[in-house]
């Protein structure tokens, strides 16, 4: 299961949490397995939601359209119980419908709630929660929605659940740390992918072309997020592929990941085609020794503040004095920036069961951008990488 | 340009809006041409907001955090000017840079704002809009800023945004016309790739397969929203290609589409494998008269309501006198629902420039789902077709 039950058990008793409601699709999905495709494919659109009781507090449901009813059947959802809203026409009334068949008639016949607050407020009703604590996934429910539950339940107290759903997502079950396995073993042989054709005279574009079929062809899902930029190209954050045509001694940056089973990866990597210089050798090396140590330092109980302290200190040291970066990671799930931040004033500690990505990117104008970017689990005894390509710069 | 300046005009005119405000990804990049690969890929996450004040109002500006700065210069936005914010480091101080390095370095060196909410008082604050009429779409921006926005601008009028952009939206641009043709185009691509592979025994996973490698190729995006369901899946109206092996005298329903340069597609043909039986062909056939007939009803001025009334008489005439269905298509764009719906409540009219899906689904479970969706232009003299596909069911 994606969902951390014993973490979310935990959160909601320390917070007097009587249940969550998530709202956007990462949280639905996470919290339940079901996945509503016109959910995810049109953010502030369709309303889907969950809602989890605290334990004793009644069965976890989900709030959909008719129409999408069908994935909740035919899915990976495990949450199964449902209140529907909105006209659907499908008819249900053939003979010996097999069992599959049966379950999604099941799902279509039941009352219709007519809109997205009117079902939110039945199942709210149905598990006594007129006088809970609710915390509501504020970012992704419509506001005329929210207010409409307000109004008709002005018992209810009604928190912001969007960290609420973050700090549960902090730790990973096995689920996710497989599916986020999976993502980065995708992403790398995409970039692996893209290299074999990285040479003097191919546009960026190519490269990217590459990545995107070797992602597919391996499950993977290209979500417009991995950057390649070359040359001084490099050095922009967000570089997306275009035209530029890649020369000797320059310098390849990718950064960034895919979806893979509704999980995301941030990797980085630098290629050089050829030599690419003394200077970039040697701020590379720098880079490299941060992100290194910095994962080094990685155990249950050490601060991410103490993360970001070891990877700024050694990447100064080691070759670049004028290093400055906000952070140097972020944790990693169902979304791409979980947490905990790997940041200066971040108070948060590292717990056995974070999926970090590590990173120490560095940017200059007119020159290049050099990273390079891990992913680890955090264990017991240190931390478990997740990548398997080499960390040095790797030369074409 | 993507954003209806002319339609925009009159529309804040009638409203009285002194500035619109947008905030999701969506309407961002609309408004302006920026593209935040954050602000795409982690919705609700990341804050990035348009302001578009009303004619001689002041300029549009961008609103984003400091991270994203390099897609205002390296894209495609037609709206440059921006409010940062956050901390990024990118040394910027080479000798000699490039115009666009410059340029670059220019953003990154204005003042920096804080936090999303500060930088977006800032930009209302320069422009005068204190005491002004804001349309801010509410579906997108998080809950806390727009509370702090209310508390430091107490004089302002905050309206609701979101159906605003929806109708500015309704009537597409020239540039907007050949991106949806050309989201249409690789979709019909992917189609015949898929139908190259189909065959008894074959898994349906097989053929999604050959049709997100076509679109790739194509240019296109898969972004996980195009069904192809078999035999009796093809029933779920949401079906998602699977590990069912097709098998002859069964039909194959392709629903959905693709992204391509942000504009969307949504396009539905049935194939069969060999003859699929009386039935199926009976009332497939009536299903294309009713989209046909539909199509060539659509002309300027005509009700939307009365599509949908066109629509439903001809397939139950034709041979589904059981036929039922909550609308028979909708409008197109940047996002895949624009308005108009083509539903009988609806009192919308059908004006030139609007894009506009039309289909007439049918699912029957235990037996097959059956659909035709074709895609067209309103234009003065009627409807002009994006899709070149064949209308009939493609026995392959």
């Amino acid at each position: 299961m994606l969902f951390h039950q014993a973490r979310a058990r935990r959160i909601m008793a320390e917070q007097r949490i009587d249940a969550l409601v998530a709202t956007s699709p990462d949280n639905v999905t996470y919290a339940t397995g079901y996945w509503a495709m016109s959910h995810w494919a049109r953010p502030g659109g369709p309303q889907v939601y969950a809602v989890i009781p605290v334990d004793g507090g009644g069965s976890a449901c989900v709030i959909t359209g008719s129409g999408n009813l069908d994935l909740v059947v035919d899915g990976e959802a495990w949450v199964t119980e449902t209140y529907r809203y909105g006209f659907f026409s499908t008819r249900t009334d053939g003979p010996d419908l097999p069992a599959l068949e049966r379950s999604y008639a099941a799902l279509l016949s039941a009352p219709d709630h007519g809109d997205a607050a009117g079902a939110l407020v039945a199942a709210l009703r149905d598990r006594k929660l007129e006088r809970g604590r609710l915390a509501v996934e504020e970012t992704a429910i419509q506001p005329a929605v929210l207010e409409r539950v307000r109004a008709e339940l002005p018992g209810a107290q009604i928190v912001p659940g969007a960290r609420v759903f973050r700090e549960i997502r902090t730790l990973k079950t096995p689920e996710e740390i497989e599916r986020l396995r999976g993502a980065v073993r995708v992403t790398e042989r995409g970039i692996a992918a893209a290299l074999r054709v990285a040479a003097p005279g191919v546009a960026e574009r190519a490269l990217l072309a590459e990545f995107d079929r070797a992602v597919l062809a391996e499950g993977g899902v290209p979500v417009s997020s991995m950057c390649i930029g070359s040359g001084p190209r490099s050095a922009y954050s967000n570089c997306q592929a275009g035209d530029r045509r890649l020369a000797a001694g320059e310098v390849i940056r990718f950064d960034g990941g895919v979806r893979f089973r509704w999980y995301r990866s941030d990797i980085a990597r630098i290629a050089a085609l050829g030599d690419p210089g003394d200077k970039a050798t040697r701020y590379y090396a720098a880079l490299r020794a941060g992100a290194e140590r910095a994962i080094e330092a990685i155990r249950p109980g050490v601060k991410t503040a103490e993360i970001f302290r070891v990877a700024m200190d050694t990447v100064r040291r080691e070759g670049i004095p004028h290093y400055e970066r906000g952070h140097v990671g972020h944790g990693i799930g169902i979304n791409n920036y979980d947490a905990p931040d790997l940041a200066p004033a971040s108070a948060e500690v590292l717990e056995e069961g974070m999926v970090l990505c590590v990173e120490t990117p560095y940017y200059e104008l007119g020159w290049a951008g050099l990273q390079l970017e891990n992913t680890v689990v955090v264990r017991a005894h240190g931390a478990e990488p997740l990548v398997s390509l080499d960390n040095g710069l790797c030369v074409v």
